[in-house]
């Protein structure tokens, strides 16, 4: 898919993903990780992975809650305020949010100067559901250096939806933390870059997490993908690493795919029809 | 993707595709060709490539008028119709449908016993819109030997909406002509049919073709793929193939794909904005 080339000034943007192992529950220990694998970059927007700080495998909705923080300013968010402080740059990374009784699987943006912006995951994945509520926030996109971002958690990916809402809502750049155990969602994710028209970075774990009766393998081979599907870089399955590219977000904006076609202008919504029981919403 | 195995009858269907490069304007060579090439198969339902009887570059849309039929049973639509008949079979294909002043890119499935089912594909690719009107009739599904099958044609792959829309009506099994010129549908067609549990059949041309100041190359690699994502079969990029396959269709109607996880039940509509300006559907 190659746009014809419009009238965009190019103006470029480093995006970042961090790819690690985090130590279940040794917060502290992980943020340290994160900040001496940053050092060494030089980006406008690193991404993290979900849940990058805790680990993933919480045997109890009550540990998942002791390990919880609020959006206000727990440990980590504020830890990686300063860091991005430090770098001149926007952070993005997952943690479980507390928010008056309920537990959430949330990622968070900070950057200097910026207001903190939340998503919480709205597609639990498997246990997930015995330790987090849904999220119940809309889907949102938010500016950042000119560029629009939006941002969606791990299993969001199998859902055609996410991007697409996200997207329609104008994103330039979908910042993706995950921890994968599956080994689709990579792939997935060169088709939402395509049929979207959007950049999107998914920082995804490494490593093997047995807690309990809970074994998990994460699927690392983080990536960033343009808006035409190509790899811009992918990371190994199982190693600490990352990546920075250069991306012209603005190429987002233009849906067009060539002369004639217009990712958003062919869109037929009269026939489309979303409704889990197949009736039209419109 | 491995769904918890449930209670359904193991109840397979056979479903084909038949891959070849038809030539411009050769109407009833091209149907001996398929004829021929579907003497070897023993299927349920077989699935041929879009436009395949006329060819593919009109070089205006008198030209494609000249080639269209009417659904109620032109040239192509009769022979077609004879061929399920003598091999007791569906057959979906391709071909440019008159209707009143309008043609159409639509394609037909016949069966013996059957009503003809027609699919007017709803987002047409580059000059098609110069030769054809886009489909104004709703995407639908039909039972046929209690498999309940979706057409769509081509370029309708890049909108996530279009299986989705069929999957959510309760498609089986996707029927997918196509004369494919870019190489991203068959990756993003696993992506489908893994995020819809769908089988789909991609029946796709081969060749080059040189016509006015048109020269396509099309791109082969006809498949079939499970509902999860798996590859059963996939063709050359330039051979005459055909490829039968067995599927348990039964299992597309398990959205489940673990234990906690439902395609269906997990989806947030109310979170999903699908509306080309952002603005919520429902």
């Amino acid at each position: 898919l190659t746009a014809d080339s419009g009238s965009f000034t190019l103006e470029e943007m480093k995006v970042a993903y961090v790819q690690f192992q985090p130590v279940f529950g040794r917060v502290a220990e992980n943020i340290e990780k994160a900040r001496s694998m940053m050092s060494g970059i030089d980006a406008d927007i690193v991404v993290l992975p979900e849940l990058c700080f805790t680990g993933y495998a919480f045997v109890s909705p009550q540990e998942a809650e002791s390990y919880a923080e609020s959006a206000g300013g727990g440990f980590s968010l504020k830890r990686m305020k300063e860091l991005s402080e430090n770098h001149n740059c926007g952070i993005v990374f997952g943690f479980p949010e507390k928010d008056g009784a309920g537990v959430y699987n949330s990622c968070a943006f900070v950057a200097p100067g910026a207001k903190t912006r939340i998503y919480r995951k709205l597609h639990l994945y498997y246990f997930e559901k015995d330790w987090f509520r849904p999220g119940d926030k809309p889907l949102d996109i938010f500016e950042f250096r000119d560029c629009k971002v939006g941002m969606m958690i791990c299993f969001d990916w199998i859902f055609p939806e996410t991007v697409r809402t996200l997207g329609l809502m104008g994103a330039d750049l979908i910042c993706h933390p995950a921890n994968l155990v599956m080994p689709y969602c990579q792939d997935a994710m060169v088709i939402r870059c395509l049929e979207n028209r959007v950049f999107a970075v998914t920082a995804n774990r490494t490593g093997r997490e047995k807690r309990g009766d809970f074994d998990f393998e994460f699927t690392g081979k983080s990536q960033i993908v343009s808006v035409n599907g190509e790899i811009i870089s992918r990371g190994s399955r199982d190693k600490d690493e990352t990546a920075v590219a250069d991306i012209d977000f603005r190429t987002s904006r233009e849906k067009a795919i060539n002369r004639r076609n217009d990712l958003w202008a062919d869109r037929r919504p009269e026939f489309y029809r979303m409704e889990s029981d197949g009736k039209d919403e419109t």
